[in-house]
């Protein structure tokens, strides 16, 4: 089968991968569409250290199931599911307490020990699959897991009176953490550095404004990085008030040196995000109150995968799809 | 007068320094007693781009106070004192808003646009002063300031169910903030490099281990980094569980190249801690709940300052006191 891989070195688009097969508790996945995420980027430069099948954003179809699915897992064969991308243990002390996200033993789809969906078939616990509801289309249905990591800030903050809440970054994810903060009582503002991609803003009324146009001037009560770059905390520092909050989305493969003394001097708490729930994210595609079309601005095929990628790390478009 | 000094590039004993004239809602104060703090140590070596007098740990007497100095100001004079070291505007958005220890206009003693308590005299606004109870002495009240920022931490952490809790650093403020936090539903442990620090936690039944002995498992629900290390983070990183927090205390001038990744896959909380409430910690003196006495290895007069000041800094011992 085809496969888009990363082999420490190159991204290459194999043809004649090892089709996977099905373990007991496992489900054949045949992805139609799946999205490059700005992860899969710093993994091809080194993150995390992966070697394999790239890829955790898909829609699919299950084709199979293993021998000790349990009957609602038998039941999703044939139909279109997303699926959680952490592939987890259930006996660890974070799985038992509660926090299976974070489980000790676990795999993560094309980020950690796990082939991930760039590819014509890929397996997930069967457990990890949710249904997408037929009024939800392919296209639309591969941005849940990046709005569940969207919906995951919500979890992780208490909004008390009427915030004012910078988001950093206006790519992928900066433009979908927007949209699910607009329904906050609060005033949401998006800072990114393209006017071309900040214009979406303009469309979903959410306030926004060019970086270079900026006087950080610390009085922001939240500020959630998504720039994807080592410098975005050092903004962010300035941008938020004395005893107010960074969310850190962005994960680098390259380090840089970051002053952290304004995080002690200013009391900033600075809190750690990254998957969050998937059933509120297919809730918020579904009703369209997150709008992601026109964040699409390059669909492909999997043959075309390797210039697809490279043209994305590049930093072309917003969101890019490929069909399989 | 005399008053050790940071020029920006020597810390010196200036012989002949000009007297402070006490402004309108100021106290002139004699120090007693001061005490050399890691944050001395970094702004000698360029951290803040602080110039002028250091130090900022005091006990003293109030000699006299500005002619606006209300009446419960007035009546310190000849009092021993405390005080707190951020001399704030009472009008900025922080200080209206219960936050004056972020006042947008503030100086710090010892630290930012205000000379310290490091000379025969020095000046803080009145409000900032409290009396010293008699019971206490002069080497126990300048531990005030370090044990007030001790128990800032306890207002910034919410302790639910009996949490591990490690503090990371043998240092003065390590041993402070372990003291302070033995007091709480928890287990607490510090971890050091020095055998001769680390025995002071086993005269206060707190547990101790040696880093060099330490396997980091990710299983510590809060950790306190004092290390005074820019390397004391990432070991609070490899500490910490996942949704665990670390509570920063460590400001150096020296950067270093950080992975902050561990933040976001573990989804850490980081949170910056400063200045803490000086009735708290008086309290904690006075009742001997906080035990310094075996901490002060070093006493010194005001003549002997520089080369005390560059024992402290090489490391030497815990608690570098100067009387004045």
């Amino acid at each position: 089968m085809r496969a888009l891989t990363f082999n420490g070195e190159q991204v290459r688009l194999d043809r004649d991968y090892r089709v996977p097969v099905v373990g007991n508790d496992e489900a054949l996945i045949r992805p139609t569409m799946v999205g490059i995420c700005s992860t899969d980027i710093e993994i091809a430069k080194g993150y995390m250290g992966f070697k394999g099948v790239l890829g955790h954003e898909f829609v699919g179809v299950v084709e199979s199931v293993g021998a000790d699915v349990p009957e609602r897992g038998k039941s999703l064969v044939g139909k279109r599911v997303a699926g959680t991308i952490n592939c987890v243990c259930g006996r660890c002390d974070m799985c038992l307490g509660g926090l299976s996200n974070h489980c000790r033993n676990r795999t993560v789809l094309g980020i950690a020990g796990r082939d991930g969906c760039f590819a014509d078939r890929f397996l997930l616990p069967a457990v990890n699959l949710l249904e997408v509801p037929d009024g939800v289309t392919d296209e639309v249905a591969v941005f849940t897991e990046p709005v569940a990591a969207a919906c995951n800030i919500l979890q992780q903050l208490r909004i008390e009176g009427k915030p004012h809440i910078t988001i950093l970054g206006d790519g992928r994810l900066g433009l979908l953490v927007a949209q699910v903060m607009a329904g906050l009582n609060a005033s949401v503002r998006v800072i990114g550095k393209h006017d071309e991609k900040l214009v979406l803003c303009e469309k979903w009324g959410i306030k926004h404004r060019l970086l270079g146009d900026l006087i950080p001037r610390g009085d922001q009560d939240i500020v959630v990085d998504c720039t994807s770059s080592a410098s975005g905390l050092e903004t962010a520092m300035q941008l938020v008030r004395p005893r107010g909050k960074i969310v850190l989305k962005t994960t680098v493969a390259a380090q840089k040196d970051v002053d952290l003394s304004p995080i002690v001097i200013n009391e900033i708490q600075l809190i750690g995000s990254r998957c969050g729930p998937f059933p509120d994210a297919l809730s918020l595609l579904a009703s369209e109150t997150v709008d992601v079309i026109p964040m699409i601005t390059s669909r492909n095929s999997l043959d075309d995968a390797e210039a697809a990628f490279a043209r994305a790390a590049s930093g072309a478009g917003i969101k890019t799809l490929i069909e399989i």
